[in-house]
């Protein structure tokens, strides 16, 4: 029987998901977004923005390990960390679980949402909000980048596609990575949550990977399975100095014991590696993605063509 | 716009997929199940066996390459090849590719499944049932298993979910997982698709290795993002004699092209390796699933708990 | 543009109908059924119980118009007034209206759903519910008819269908009529909401037709388009003196002045005389309708056999 | 169970109809307009234009019985019809049932819709396109009757509703019924079906009414309900001479059994007068209604406001 409340994704005009709502908690808009929270079936709670999935609960930790970690085993001994968007607070969550953080750094947009979600989603940020180590700047992520002095060892850019007119078109740019860049310290290192990498929308994807070609020295694209979002996910890790790849899995290990991270749910050593091995149909639309610039922007769409 | 015509799938009572249907291709029933062939936004043709999602043209090569070569490579010079199920004619296809195959015997129970994908999928076995090494029985899997003299160097299980009181419920077996070993040739390889590896719903996929576990030496699950499945895939490889883990890239390199598997669209050398790597909730189930008996058969319900 | 939040009636197996939310209002279960209130686009806010449909803020005037003041203009001077069901309080409004009625009860088996609405849907009650007049019961109609000595000049039947074990299967019953039939004073009147007459789903209202003929001499069923049911409705009315037909439209023009009842917004005085003239599929069906027994119960089924 | 193959109407944004689809048979695209014919649960065959449902299997007689023997009533003896629009035959059908009828036009610009009518919904026409009264022109209605000399005793406009840009808007206005007047003979009737008649999106339906007013000397507006509508149905008569509430019952029993239509199974004799009595709501819209002027046309829209 499928009666009832249900609320439903149109990932685009041909791809619907339709979700059960077992429990309404809040629909509203703040004045970025529609945000809607809802207690679903099999996800649990779950965070809509735009309609589409942003978290839930049965597998945020998937994606939010898959997001934080990768960049702080490459890096090794981040002591300071920049998070773009997040505000959920469940990458502040997992950035503060790294025992070399000292100080993390939170810029979202969007100050309604963070206070939704300290409210009503408090086992995503798990008490992080109040860590001492925290703290949540409400600001668009350009302007403050623009104007800090402030220097990283590892940023975070957990913000959602670029849609038409919106601000986050700017921070998926050449132009934006470059002004990262300047922001990171020495052996700085950045990851980027990047859109689906199935066969068929992963262009946003590998167009990020070769963006940040344009800029880093080393680039590793990277990939997760995001059961709450449908399909494969892609991530880019651009790093100042370190490889991931160079290093093996007893120096991976090694890295996860001196960092506390032994009981991730999701990145096993071995996974931390593997993680990088990618499909070949991706292999091939890297060779042929094109930069994003403030001039050729990346504009998310729904279309199919 | 969403008017028009639509399919949904049904995955539990919690979830709904919705495929907008570009071309209504066939509808109906054999002896077995529903039967529905659609041309599908995104997905392109799209296969469906009692209203569950089996195979989309859009990535089915992701599936049928990930289902056969683990197990070709990991043999290594497979010869002879059975394989349970696979009515779309595409796993056929994927071992027919290795040019070390002589003979392939497909095994499906559902005679007019087979002429259906026969007429209107033809991009799936792209000849395959035409080729001089290949045989299609109709015929009820574990009866011909119990019935043939014929033994093989890889068997590969491409069977969907048992339901209760369908004919695949005694497929998943220990008892059944005998049966299959006693037809391996020495150095035999048996791979079995698994379902899904999501944090929620991948029982069936560790009890499945735990079943194999009972019988065979070597048991390595293993797993794939299945887009059009919505969701992590599982599969498990057994072996009577090679540990895949043990071949290094190197080897797994030198292998693909004795076999002439070189141009895979999925499975990356470094990705066969890679797929071997599973998350930590899917260790945690491995280490408490039990295994599937006769007395104790799996049976894939649609609900929660 | 369909993503977000709706509401699903499967009114059978073959027919959904999908309604927007605009905003969330409640959703639970009393001890007797499942209840969502919701505002919805168009509709307005809305009630369903057990998933169906009850009442919509745009046009509950009309049932509610179409299920009282026929039986309010054939008595013609109604002082007291017995209604079972009704839990929303517009049944109870629309009594109160008569200039006649000196005493209104209400019999509602759910005190939980008469108090959601309450204090949701107070655009229903309009105050009714404080009317000196007025008096809610919160009882089995069953029990409460067994046991009471008090006598009506008009019951007005506001039940929910009969489905399978539910209260109200033995409220549609010649036994249970024959017993309302007691408790009318001479001239008395009762109205019976009998459920959709479409041409497919119609059998309901033409044997609640023939069960009230075993019971009182002049039986008149009517019907009026309740646009939020999607389908044309059909009501009863049975007498034990007046004939509503033979009411001419100056003297329903003189009751509906003498009621009060001038401003009405669905029942014009020649939609009153006009809602007694049923299509051609219905009368066929009047006549070989069946009466309803408690042997022989009408249980309300979704399939379409 | 929902799942499988469905069609969904879109009402508006905020209503949305699903049908269970049980067999597919057309799905394309005229020069005009999308066309589907699927069989349906409940609803047999169905036509939809450009996913609007247009009839369905079950109760298209209602819609064409209240679209076609008003008018044929209310003239008495027409000899000679127009149909403007009817693709599906069943218009032609009805206005043939009459014995008085000689000669039946019907005028419709899709010539390939009327063609997939006669193959697939043969049910609608029943042998209509065959009967040697009857002559189907493939014309715009405008063109066709600005350029014939023809004169009529009725014409029925069985037209969808006026989308913009779409050939029917200049249909739906006084300049429009004013040509139709030149080509009415003496005592000439016009009816035209007028879209929903529900508490909310009836504006078209008062507006048609309010049009005719401008050039006919009887105007009267009625209503049935079509359960596969999903609403109350509006129509107009327009008269030059017999107003239709003049006649008294036996009257139209005489006419009826005149014209050979005792076997009508929805417009019933007292049902033929009941149709002109239309709710309050209705009542005090027509008051309030504008004429439909070339200058000023009526454009449907999907939206709410």
């Amino acid at each position: 029987m499928s009666d009832g409340l249900w609320f439903w994704e149109e990932f685009t005009e041909n791809l619907l998901y339709g979700y059960r709502v077992k429990e309404f908690i809040f629909s509203g808009e703040s004045r970025f977004q529609k945000i809607d929270i809802l207690k679903l079936g099999v996800f649990g709670k779950t965070l809509f923005l735009d309609r589409k999935i942003q978290s839930a609960q049965i597998d945020e930790f998937v994606f939010h390990e898959a997001l934080v970690h990768p960049g702080i085993i490459t890096h090794g001994s981040a002591e300071k960390v920049l998070i773009i968007g997040g505000g959920e607070g469940a990458t502040l969550r997992e950035v503060l679980r790294a025992s070399s953080v000292k100080r993390a750094i939170m810029v979202d947009i969007d100050g309604e949402l963070v206070e939704l979600c300290r409210r009503h989603l408090p086992e995503w940020s798990q008490g992080a909000f109040e860590d001492p180590r925290a703290e949540v700047i409400i600001d668009d992520a350009y302007h403050y980048i623009k104007n800090t002095e402030e220097k990283f060892d590892l940023i975070i850019s957990d913000l959602t596609e670029p849609l038409e007119g919106g601000p986050s078109v700017k921070l998926f740019t050449k132009e934006y990575y470059s002004l990262l860049r300047e922001h990171l310290n020495e052996g700085g290192v950045i990851t980027v949550q990047s859109g689906s990498s199935d066969p068929f929308y992963h262009k946003f994807f590998v167009s990020v990977s070769a963006t940040l070609r344009e800029v880093f020295p080393v680039v590793r694209p990277y990939w997760a399975f995001i059961f709450s979002f449908n399909m494969p996910w892609g991530f880019n890790l651009a790093s100042t100095l370190t490889d991931p790849l160079d290093l093996d899995e007893d120096e991976i290990i090694r890295r996860i014991n001196a960092l506390g991270l032994e009981s991730l749910r999701y990145l096993t050593p071995s996974l931390f590696l593997s993680s990088f091995s990618l499909p070949g149909y991706i292999l091939s639309s890297l060779q042929k993605a094109e930069p994003i610039t403030e001039e050729n922007p990346f504009l998310w769409t729904e279309s199919e063509d």
